[in-house]
């Protein structure tokens, strides 16, 4: 009787704001009969610049919340705080916790030829050296070149993304990426899959760019599989999203990237939690 | 007996982060008696693209912690937070609390000839039309045109100052403004002063630029005058740094903006307020 509540029960999603949506797209896609509530960090977000304490205390309330939805498993769609909080938070919660940078990390190894891979994300994922230390697990020998971008985001978010300031940034912070011999690269922040383009251009095709968000879907339903608590449902998954903050923004920007209708987005005071 | 408490009692100045220490070094500068309480919302920083209620919710926490340190008045030196929050706290609270607006549009208004003020800030303070609200109250026939700069924080906070990717975003954001006849601009928010010799380059000499600060420690020593609550011992002030993160890069911070040694600063979890 508990496993078949379970298999119904919603997966939980988070992220400091809109970014992680891309993820949950990819859930909605790979996994269509979940059902899925997702959780949107707005009023404390951007989470890049912040230390790993704070992470690790919003990253709890978080899950405290979505603990009151009865979500059956929980997916960390930001990459900071998959690199600063995913192994504390794990450890104190009873269902499965899964993160982008392990997901993200395997996809790069599983790619690369010459096991030279690089990185780039926010200054806190890239200080954390998370997504090398995962990477060396299972790949001893990879070489890991890390950039923090952190212009890359307020790009995105002010409708930057095809501007010609964007790849003079790009080059700013990538022509020393550019010189080296990586073969591989991991896009290590939600925002930055909507700069691929850009990126693929400046660096060329002998770079593949790795989005773990396809990687973190699949593992998501191994678990859920291995855990015999997927949903076998034939009707699609409902959605019901939350934030911390202006909550219309929220429903516009969802809209924009999901290919569904998002009717409403629900505020919640996360401090609360 | 209570008089002389509150004279030596300290001045309580916030702001969404950093920003404000060029607020609170005016204060310090003309003001060099005060004992000062300053408190940087770093864990929650930017305020810019948050929403009013978020806002008001964020500034109520801080006053209640400034009160836990008896300050006898509040500075609120992030323009978003006075633009949204000052006239519901200020009704709320039984000491004098003033924000950055007031004094900067009454000083564009003493230095305009032609009544045509610029007002560049963030998101919020632009949509919020605080600045033309209040200037138009000391000048009715002013014209206030506004424009939100959302990349120049970002840019400032990365060190990108005096790159010339920041006169390119300059002149994306000001080419209008250039194109107008406005005499005067204010910088309303508490980062653009750092881009101050940046944007007169880019407008000309033409255009005065105001910069709040000055005048906010002018009405705030009038405010103390006023009410005998100034300070009027000679010994010089002291001075003490609260953030809700990452205390240890705020203090470098203010040791770079600062005309003392910042020994240390310390941690508030703000959200227990």
């Amino acid at each position: 009787m508990q496993i078949q509540n379970k298999t119904t029960a919603p997966i939980g999603v988070f992220d400091s704001g809109v970014g992680g949506l891309t993820v949950a797209r990819e859930i909605m896609r790979q996994l269509p009969s979940e059902n899925v509530v997702y959780f949107g960090d707005t009023a404390r977000v951007p989470y890049g610049s912040k230390s790993k304490n704070t992470i690790i205390r919003f990253s709890r309330q978080i899950i405290r919340f979505l603990q009151t939805k009865n979500v059956k498993a929980i997916v960390i769609a930001c990459n900071t705080a998959s690199a600063l909080a995913l192994d504390i938070v794990q450890a104190e919660t009873d269902i499965p916790v899964i993160g982008v940078i392990t997901p993200g990390a395997r996809a790069a190894v599983n790619e690369t030829k010459n096991a030279k891979i690089g990185v780039v994300g926010t200054e806190a994922t890239i200080r954390s050296e998370t997504y090398t230390k995962v990477i060396k697990t299972y790949l001893s020998n990879a070489t890991v070149i890390g950039k923090p971008c952190p212009l890359f985001v307020p790009l995105v978010e002010e409708g930057f993304a095809k501007h010609l300031i964007t790849e003079q940034v790009i080059d700013i912070y990538l022509s020393e990426m550019k010189n080296t011999d990586i073969d591989t690269m991991i896009l290590g922040c939600t925002h930055y899959p909507l700069l691929r383009s850009k990126i693929i251009e400046y660096l060329g095709d002998r770079v593949h760019i790795v989005n773990p968000a396809y990687e973190t879907a699949m593992d998501l339903k191994d678990i859920l599989n291995k855990q015999e608590i997927a949903n076998t449902s034939d009707a699609p998954g409902t959605y019901e999203f939350y934030v911390s903050d202006a909550a219309e923004k929220f429903t516009r920007f969802a809209n924009s990237i999901l290919p569904y209708d998002v009717a409403s987005t629900q505020y919640v005071n996360i401090e609360d939690y």
